[in-house]
């Protein structure tokens, strides 16, 4: 094969650990994370970018590994202010994160665009890997409930996911093309792989592939696409995934995801607990890998990435 | 005297003392605080309002007493995370100081007045003293140097007041009428005295009496008009005031404040280090008390409430 580049695609903080450990396998040429922005909100004037803070702390060596999300050595002074004041405080943001918010939401308002903010702020973190909005334009998760249709960190935040969820949908389209740089690794001639890192495919993966382009792109593809799944022991090691798959009247199981992405997936990763869905799997036909997929530390991050590119047969050092 | 309103005219700092000092001795619906807003600015999409902080803090009793300036109990991480990311990091900027400065700036960007931000947040924090802006529009104080003209927080903070100054100016006068609290208390029966608190003629003072029609509404004044002299020692306590007396060629002492406000004063409060200038000021057809101006703690701050009053002709419990 000629190619080597490697497109991954990632929601936050599962995803944001196996990015960091493609990042630290590859040359920063080789790789290309995009990550989901349909998590972004708008909030206390300030523009917050859950996914793309996830990935950007990880691979900054900056993330919070014990609370597992947000910055390390993090405080809560401004907040505390802010509740102080009488303003909205459902939403915890870090003093440290917060100077994140500040930086990217007072240049998004001088008229610099996601992707390029994010090229500055990332290079300034000493960050050498391309860390890419799956699109400038505006997209926004929305969950319905028995309430109606709520924003997403409503649903996933205020609400903590307690609604039952009948349905997801995503504001803004058709109508957000990929970012340039996406548009850009999707179009590559040496274009070697995608990988779909384990994040939820409902809420982090599928708003990638539902902008403008992207799903039918990924389904003339040339390469190998590999997902590892989210799931470990039937169950979401994060967030609310499993809870949704019972909600949207499926099983929590790995038949699921991979009837999720169907045509589009060629290799999933399932962990070493969920092993007896390896056989129905390959049953119809995918190819399977067995191992642990739970990252607690580097290591962890660099084997899973290296099995995630040997499953899509790319070799690494 | 039917009327006991009292109307103070405060900057930041030294006047925040005596505009505390003033709300513990009077009744909450006796004194309307009007602060300077020039110093104003816009910085990493926040609106910065550091004279109206300072007035909120110190009537909070949030104020770091010892550090002089900002809120107690500060730390500094969202500012080292924007060093981090290369923003501009020479205006420190607290994390509990950043929540008041997004609280103010999403409210604003919302549409609410700068008055109906102020009111909203100092009430929120326990002050039950109206703190007013001087005016809703923008006013944006420059310093002309050899450089040519600097906003105020650019030749203050980040060149610290080095740049000779030659001129200043306000930028959006006339054409900034007085907040409606501030039009109010100026056209109140019952106003009683005008109190200048302790803070410079030049860059906090001025720009209030630069606001539309309150010059000539205070030179029609039927109520005495007592300043407080920001000098001690014939130095001032802190900023420039000194150096730009100066600069602008008048003496460092109570004299150029005098001639400063003009027929606008009626009595002057200096300090027993500047004795010596009573004489003179006297001799002008000036009321003079001669006392401690300097605050330390709140005993100084209500002493000096009561001693300013007091030459006001008004009766405090």
């Amino acid at each position: 094969m000629s190619g080597k580049h490697v497109l991954a695609l990632s929601g936050g903080v599962g995803g944001a650990k196996l990015a960091a450990g493609l990042a630290a396998v590859l040359a920063p040429e080789d790789l290309t994370v995009v990550v989901n922005t349909a998590d972004d909100f708008e909030h206390l004037g300030l523009t917050i970018c859950p996914d793309i803070d996830s990935v950007t702390y990880a691979l900054a060596g900056l993330n919070d590994a014990q609370r597992g999300w947000g910055v390390k050595d993090e405080t809560w002074q401004a907040m505390a202010m802010l509740g102080a004041l009488g303003e909205a405080d459902w939403f915890n943001l870090g003093d440290r994160d917060l100077g994140m918010h500040i930086a990217r939401s007072w240049r998004l308002r001088e008229g610099e665009s996601l992707s390029s903010v994010t090229a500055r702020l990332t290079r300034e973190l000493g960050i050498v890997t391309a860390i890419v909005p799956m699109s400038d334009a505006p997209v926004r998760t929305q969950v319905r409930t028995a309430e109606g249709w709520l924003d997403f960190q409503r649903y996933f935040v205020a609400e903590q996911c307690r609604p039952v969820a009948t349905a997801i949908r995503f504001k803004g389209v058709p109508g957000a093309p990929p970012s340039p740089r996406f548009a850009e690794a999707l179009a590559r001639e040496d274009l070697a792989a995608i990988v779909v890192c384990p994040s939820n495919p409902y809420l982090s993966v599928d708003p990638i592939l539902a902008v403008d382009g992207v799903r039918e792109a990924l389904a003339g593809r040339k390469v190998p696409l590999v997902a590892v799944s989210p799931l470990v022991g039937r169950a979401a090691l994060k967030g609310p995934l499993a809870k949704l798959l019972g909600e949207l009247g499926q099983e929590v199981g790995n038949g699921a995801i991979a009837d999720h992405y169907g045509d589009l997936l060629d290799h999933l990763i399932i962990d070493t607990a969920d092993a007896d869905d390896a056989e129905g799997l390959r049953a119809r036909g995918l190819c399977v890998t067995v191992t642990g997929t739970v990252m607690c530390d580097a290591d962890d991050r660099e084997r899973l990435a290296r099995v995630a590119l040997s499953a899509a047969r790319i070799e690494t050092g």
